[in-house]
Formats: C-alpha cells, sequence, structure tokens
C-alpha cells in the first residue's frame, strides 16, 4: 500500500477567516487530522481549524507532557519532550503507513517556531510530506495595529523575550524593525532595553491578535503585569513611506 | 454620504490557492478593486486574485512611472514616487468619498515591503482603512523548500541584498536564520560575504516560490547570474529540531 501524505497545515494567528484556501481544503477532505495541546486546554489550531474540518474525520490529540513543571534548561525536558515528539511521530507514521492522508494542525505558520517542526524532522525521509505556509502571528499583529513594519532598505529582527539582555540590545541595534516574541515576564526587564535603545516612543504591545478581544497598546502606556502567551511587541521601522 | 472602506489585502506570495478566506470574500463584493503593477506587465497581485474577482467590479491599474531609469538614491526618483502615489490615494479617495469600498490588491503581506503602505499613508486619516494579512513570500519560499526556520530562541532576520557589505556581514552576524530579499545582482557580493561567515554550506536559493516553475537551489550550486524579482535566500537556523 503508498503511504498517505502528511500535510502540514499553516492556520493563521486565530482568526478561522485567514485560513487558506489551501488549508480549508485539505481539512475538508482529509481523514486524519492531529495536533498539540495543553492539558485542559480546548487547543488554538484545533479552534481555527474547528469551522473547517472533515466531520468524519479521525481527531489525534497531543496533549504536551507538561508545561511549567520543568524549566526548558532541565536535561530532562529535552529529553522528555523527544520521546513526546517520536511519540506523536509514531501515531501520525502508522495512519500514513495505512494509505491515509494526515492533516497536522499548526496555529500561524509552521517553520516559524512551529511545534510541527519536530514530527516533521522525524517523518520527511519516511512519507511524503506537503508544508502550506500559513499567516504569522506577527502578520496578523501588525494588521490590526495598522503599523507598517519595512520599507525600502529597512531590515526586520524577529526575536524572543527569551533571550539574555546583552544580545536583546546587540540584537536590536542591529535593526530598523523588530517583533519580539514571548513576552511573558519578560516585559519589565525587555522596556528597561527599549529606553535605553531610545525605541519605547515607537514600541506597540499587541495582544491576541486577529482574536476575539484583540487590543493594541503602545508600550509607554502599558503596565508591567506579565503578557499572555498571545502577545507580542512591535517596533515598526523608519516611517519614511510617504 | 458615508465612505467606503479601503481593504488593503494581502494576497499571499503567487498560488491563487494561498489566498485567505477573507481576503477572498471581500474580493468577491468589492465593486472596486485598485493595483500596482510595472508597465507592460499584467500584474502579480492582479494574476492571483484573479480568480476571486467581482466580475462586475471597476478595476483601477496604477502604472508605476517608471522602474529602472532614475536609481532609488536620486532625489527625482523620490518626488516622482511621492506624486504618483498621491496621484493613486487620490484615485482611491474618489472612490470611497462616492461610498464604494475599494480592494487595494497586494502581493504577499502588504506591510512587509508592500507598495501599499503609501497610499495607507496618505488615506488613514480620511477613510476607514482595513489590512488583511497574506502570506509573505518568505513563508512561501522556507514551506517550498521544506526548511524549518526558528525554533525555541532562534532569531531571524529579514533583510535586503541591497544594504552595503559591512552592514549585511554585521546584520547575519546577529541571527541564527536569516532571509535575504531583493537579490538581483547582488548574488556574487553576498556569496561572498556568506562564505566569510561560513554560511554558505546552509543557505538555499528559492526562486519563484509557489509559482509555476518555483525551485529550490543549495546555494552553492547556484551560478551567479542575476536573481530574477521573485527570488531569495533563505538560511534556516540551528538544526536542533529533532
Amino acid at each position: 500500500m503508498s503511504s498517505g501524505t502528511l500535510h502540514i497545515l499553516g492556520l493563521g494567528p486565530g482568526d478561522p477567516e485567514l485560513v487558506t484556501l489551501k488549508a480549508a481544503r485539505i481539512l475538508g477532505a482529509a481523514p486524519v487530522f492531529a495536533f498539540f495541546a495543553k492539558r485542559g486546554r480546548p487547543g488554538h489550531a484545533r479552534g481555527i481549524a474547528t469551522p473547517h474540518l472533515n466531520p468524519a474525520a479521525e481527531e489525534l490529540r497531543f496533549d504536551y507532557p507538561f508545561t511549567t513543571d520543568l524549566p526548558v534548561e532541565d536535561p530532562r525536558y529535552l529529553i522528555e519532550m523527544a520521546g513526546f515528539y517520536d511519540r506523536c511521530a509514531e501515531a501520525l507514521s502508522a495512519r500514513l503507513a495505512a494509505g491515509q492522508d494526515v492533516a497536522l494542525l499548526c496555529e500561524g505558520d509552521p517553520f516559524l517556531y512551529g511545534s510541527a517542526m519536530y514530527p516533521f524532522d522525524r517523518l520527511r525521509h519516511r512519507h511524503p510530506v506537503q508544508v502550506v505556509p500559513g499567516i504569522t502571528a506577527m502578520s496578523g499583529c501588525w494588521s490590526l495595529a495598522q503599523a507598517p513594519m519595512v520599507h525600502g532598505d529597512d531590515t526586520l529582527m524577529v526575536l524572543p523575550a527569551t533571550l539574555d539582555s546583552e544580545t536583546l540590545a546587540a540584537r536590536l541595534r542591529q535593526a530598523e524593525a523588530a517583533v519580539v516574541m514571548k513576552l511573558g515576564r519578560h516585559l519589565p526587564r525587555l522596556r528597561g532595553i527599549l529606553e535605553e535603545l531610545g525605541l519605547t516612543g515607537r514600541a506597540l504591545y499587541v495582544e491576541r491578535g486577529t482574536m476575539e478581544g484583540g487590543q493594541v497598546i503602545p508600550l509607554a502606556q502599558r503596565d508591567d503585569s506579565p503578557a499572555p502567551y498571545f502577545s507580542l511587541l512591535l517596533i515598526p521601522g523608519r516611517q519614511g513611506a510617504r
């Protein structure tokens, strides 16, 4: 029997209407769909996909083994996660080997900080794979904020707030525009760095971009309470688009 | 009469199926659509939108005043372009003021190096505007190349090859992953910089990603002939997604 295809589907940042026609078509036909979720949560990608799913499809839910019990630097974390992704890949492979196409649901774009990269690495040489790009969270956020980001010779830097302060500052110095992901509890530290670089006035905090209750707040007006998972900072480039 | 809404629509990198459901819905309903194109060319955004357009809609084509006659640093270029965008904005404004919604077609994502930023800046305070994000060219290319770009603490740098060599090298040193846009005739110079930074082995050249005849070539196997407009270089981040 010939293998099914693993469709790794970018589903965009949250609004189900920001799914592409291609992803919607594949979702409507796939006999199996799979997604990652935190224990006890419905799963963000699952929520975006819901209006587009084949109602007869088999649902494979992969619950992350833990969320905050171990720090990511702990070797046990890496070992646990590798084992988890191995098991996910085997579950996907079983359906593919039986000739079924499988849609793996991904919020945003699969290859920009997406968990789908882990099963992809495990299955790319064993089964046919198609990757369908998705609207990134950052595009969703700067569209909501109506903030043109880069034009002409501007450079855009995308970086996680989890980096140490020295690295963050060095990298922010090397770009006209920036997107800072994974804010979490790093907002006060980041504010200090941006202040020093003279960037606070340009920075926009965006929470739940393209989702219900999405909001845009100038950083100068945002307090220092921890940022939720679906938030990021935008620093638009030079205002030369006149 | 109340103003129509200017819908600035990201249409993705080329494949008409990579249009979002939202953009397709707006295209099918808008009584007017507008796009930029080079003289004598059909217009890339127009081509992507074609299957989704309202057949009764009015078509506004904006031909760029020139392409290669003047260098972009020439003050006459800036003055000419500002005048051009002023005239485009007035043409759009006339329809909006008459109560018509207008769809402005954009390849890729409107606020990532998109021409739509110029009419947006002129009209944002005069008419209601909605910005619909699109799949970026880079997402289309790394999906075609099946190249996971960033994970964990990786940083992504997006930069134009038109920057001077010293700036390019400094910026590439500050990121694990990079996308180099606007290659044109800069490929040989860029190759020298990547060679010096030890990045040649990881670099992928992608031409016409998500379009007919799209191809992915390791940079080491690409010759130094000028790169067409629809091409870019990908330098995927650390290969830790195991």
